[in-house]
């Protein structure tokens, strides 16, 4: 039996990190290891991935590309799920698997279907990393998931869903709420990463995994059926969002270093992009030359909408970024 | 018969340009217009255009897009063989392309293979159209041709070529002269391009044309088998050309507005990613995820380096920029 590939997952406590997580140690075919700060050493978090019998790598991203290529040594596979906030620290990190010879990078991505420049902040910073990867000439695969189920369902009348909903804004709908979005359980997002990186046909390649392709409207109604509760929805129109995100970008230019203004316009940007433009769609993903995960891994079925949220109602769902107040809706 | 396409040639008398022209009228299936500034419409080169029963169109580029859209009504396929200096201002052409719902644009490429940002200036810029066309969803093909046959051949001490060569490091070597390179024909550009925009295989797909992969040290001994002569070559190693880069970067970037710098530095970054980075290959071409058009047209037969040596050396080459005194070496 040849070894089993070894890979290096950085961002493992984080939401998207820990499904990641969750999906490569299921898959029972990787030498996983993580790489945390040093900071991070002693976290809870950190121990319960030690407790999994996964090793630790340690370094501080800050470090130079030569340090950071040995911290690397004897990877295969390298798995940034690295915070929205320190996207471009990747670039370092690139240059050092270069130098360290690894055999496929998959830098953070795991977000909405958005073009490369100018519509979403955190993209435009994405495709630097991309970018830089393409500069190195190192094999690489971008892993895209829509929006995931646990940030695109509306609280109900009841209270019932309380326990599981981030963001503020979730009874509102953006338009008319007929354009479709792709959608993912956060869960699933570890399933599709440990299938793609070991497949020769996404080398090189953007990949897109994905459950269900719904409009706001389509996933009201499910909540509204399974729950038997009518939701009071707010509806902002196309020009109430494009006006209200061009003060949030007046804000941010202002104060470029404030994360608040920072993260309030992102946020505008991803729901612009989601709901006016209608990125995140199937014919869009096609059109950048996305590969899609539901065809090349036909024999897997994801969590549907539908199933997610009959879950939600018994209590089961989880709400994201457990550690914050409800309010912000950044998916990472 | 369902009637032909209606394409748009914008740059139609620059040497890109009028391979395109050539390649498109001979085609004999498209409806040719091509767009010209107001001051070039009484030119000699555009009146030579129109006496081969083409039709203008004029504009300033500078026009908004509202009224460029206007310009390019009734148009199916854009193609733009704009001047290297003018790259940006496609932008705004392509939002108006998508207002005019043109079919498939077709942005200024043409060049070597190499990464989207950070190595070569004009490269940057035209990723930056790219990426404006990505935006839009406008429905594109980008066609690379790596570089010409008639911009990568020595003087021999004879002077036999002289009349032909146009770049004065014609005889320098770069590196150990191993580095491969993708070579076409001029004349084959439009070759190429009548093919690709009319394939529906290359919708919205990278692809490079070329006839050609040799190392300068191959096209040196090619010139001196047909001449008989042996070749004066003088050497720059790649730390000489990678010191002489940095001074144009920075001689550059004192003067971003002086075209006399910004030419030098942008030839010795091509030269850099030609001979030392190696970028112009069909490896990473196939990495960055271009098709190759002669996988795609396995009959069309592009001219041989060779084949077009040995027209040169029967006086049949024509050197590019023949309005330039020699010393340029910017392929556009």
């Amino acid at each position: 039996m040849p070894s089993m590939p070894r890979i290096l997952l950085l961002g493992a406590t984080g939401e998207t990190g820990s499904s990641i997580l969750d999906g490569l140690l299921e898959a029972n075919k990787y030498n996983l290891e993580v790489l945390v700060r040093p900071s991070s050493v002693r976290k809870e978090a950190v121990k319960a991935i030690q407790d999994r019998g996964v090793k630790l790598r340690v370094t501080d991203l800050s470090a130079s590309e030569d340090e950071l290529a040995l911290v690397l040594s004897g990877i295969d596979i390298l798995i940034s799920a690295i915070s929205g906030y320190d996207q471009l620290s990747q670039k370092t990190l690139m240059r050092a698997a270069k130098i360290a010879g690894i055999r496929r990078v998959v830098p953070c991505a795991y977000g909405t279907i958005a073009p490369p420049q100018g519509v979403m902040l955190f993209r435009d910073e994405k495709e630097e990393v991309y970018n830089e990867i393409k500069r190195l000439a190192l094999p690489y695969t971008i892993i895209e998931v829509g929006f995931w189920h646990q940030l695109s369902f509306p609280r109900v009348s009841s209270g019932r869903l309380d326990y599981a909903v981030l963001q503020q804004d979730s009874t509102t709908i953006y338009g008319d709420g007929n354009m479709p979005n792709i959608l993912s359980d956060l869960r699933d997002v570890g399933q599709y990463v440990s299938r793609i990186i070991d497949d020769d046909r996404t080398l090189n390649k953007h990949v897109y995994g994905w459950s269900d392709v719904l409009t706001a409207n389509e996933t009201f109604a499910i909540v509204e059926e399974l729950s038997g509760e009518i939701i009071e929805k707010e509806y902002v129109s196309s020009q109430q969002l494009e006006a209200t995100l061009e003060r949030a970008r007046a804000e941010h230019s202002k104060n470029p270093k404030d994360p608040t203004k920072r993260l309030d316009f992102y946020i505008l940007q991803t729901m612009y992009s989601k709901y006016v433009r209608g990125d995140n769609q199937p014919s869009y993903a096609k059109y950048l030359g996305y590969l899609d995960a539901r065809q090349l891994y036909p024999d897997f079925k994801p969590i549907s909408f539908r199933d997610f949220l009959a879950e939600a109602f018994e209590g089961k769902a989880k709400r994201p970024y457990a550690q914050l107040t409800s309010g912000a809706s950044l998916q990472h």
